[in-house]
This record gives C-alpha cells, structure tokens and sequence, in this order.
C-alpha cells in the first residue's frame, strides 16, 4: 500500500492520449492521462465513463448538446451514451475503467492499451 | 447528465463526517465528506476502500505503520485490511463506495447513512 501523488505521477510522461495505471479499485484501473485534441465519437455499452478534472478544461459533446468539464469537476457519461471528449489545450484528466475495457469502447478501434 | 463541481457541493453543507451523494458510477456512490478527527479502527470485507484528497491531510492507519495523504493524493486500501483514517484539521475528500456499503464496513457500527 502507498500514496500516490497524481501530479508526480503525471510528471513522468509527456505523451498525450497515453493512459498510465496509478492504482485499482474493485477490478477498476486508475489512470491518468494527457489530452488534446478531439477523441472520437465512441460509447461504453457495458460501463459508465468517468472522468475527474485534474487540471484544464475539456467540452463533453453528446448529440445536439455539450457540457463543459473544468478543473475540479467530475464527468460521468452512463453505459450506453454516445460522446466524445474535446479539449483544445492539453489538459490532465483522472479516469477509472473496469480492466480490459478499451478506451473507444471497441477492441478493434482501441487508440491505446494503458501503461501498468 | 451534468457536470459535478466538487467544491460547490462541498459548500453545500457544513457537517463533518457525513457523506454526500454526488454522483454514480456502475453501482458505486461517488461522495464527498468533510472529516477531523479519528475513524475507528475498521474493514470492508469485500470492497478497496478509496480516497481521493480534495483538500487537508490525512493519516491512514494501519497495524504498526502509517501513509500521510495530502492534497492531490490518492490512497486505496485494499479488501480485508483493517484501517483507521485521521486527520487533526477539516479535510476534504472524495470518497467512491459500493452504493449500500456501510462506512464502517459493518451495518451494525455504521456511524452515518450517506445524503444523496
């Protein structure tokens, strides 16, 4: 068992979209990742997304609506809901995903697989 | 679906240990709590305990060591292990648990059901 210091954390990598386990929760990976740029349109079906605000500011873009999404603030995009993060300054995010769950939603579409 | 500002809802109320309801995530309660003071010593059988420290400082204890948590720190204590949180000023944090799941890890102790 150890702290973890998330800006440490996010201080040893500059790759962008390159999510990096910190710790598990019940079969969750914590990660954290930097981002920029607009992800695709994608949906969990199995899993809500989550996503907490470390630093920066993201726009959370379903069908016909947007949410904005600053530092210090939580997103949670239910099972099933269409949407695609956008963020034109990098920004660093906390996320949580069951293990295995991609991040589009799709193994065959899959950008990345997390850094353990 | 909304966007969740921690510190607004941190304002929202003024109790300490008495956990909020923020938001859901697959069938966990994301909540966030004002504590000072010492926790008794307790487990959760079947359930990683979570704590994200939004603000303050806290010691996690355990059998024969202690983690210091600060600001911007996560900490996890795994299944079956037998904790004690304390802080000796107002922390704030986020805490995420199987929606049902005494704070205590046992219904008969538990000190607070939480407001949602």
């Amino acid at each position: 068992m150890k702290t973890i210091n998330l800006a440490e954390k996010l201080g040893q990598f500059s790759s962008q979209s390159d999510p990096h386990v910190v710790a598990n929760y019940n079969g969750n990976n914590l990660m954290v990742i930097k981002f920029q740029g607009e992800f695709p349109f994608h949906v969990h079906p199995d899993t809500d997304d989550f996503f907490s605000m470390l630093k920066g500011e993201i726009e959370m873009d379903f069908e016909g609506q947007s949410h904005t999404v600053k530092t210090g603030e939580l997103f949670i995009v239910p099972k099933g809901i269409t949407h695609r993060p956008r963020a034109k300054n990098e920004c660093k995010v906390l996320l949580i995903k069951p293990k295995g769950e991609p991040n589009t939603g799709n193994p065959e579409t899959a950008a990345h697989k997390p850094h353990i």
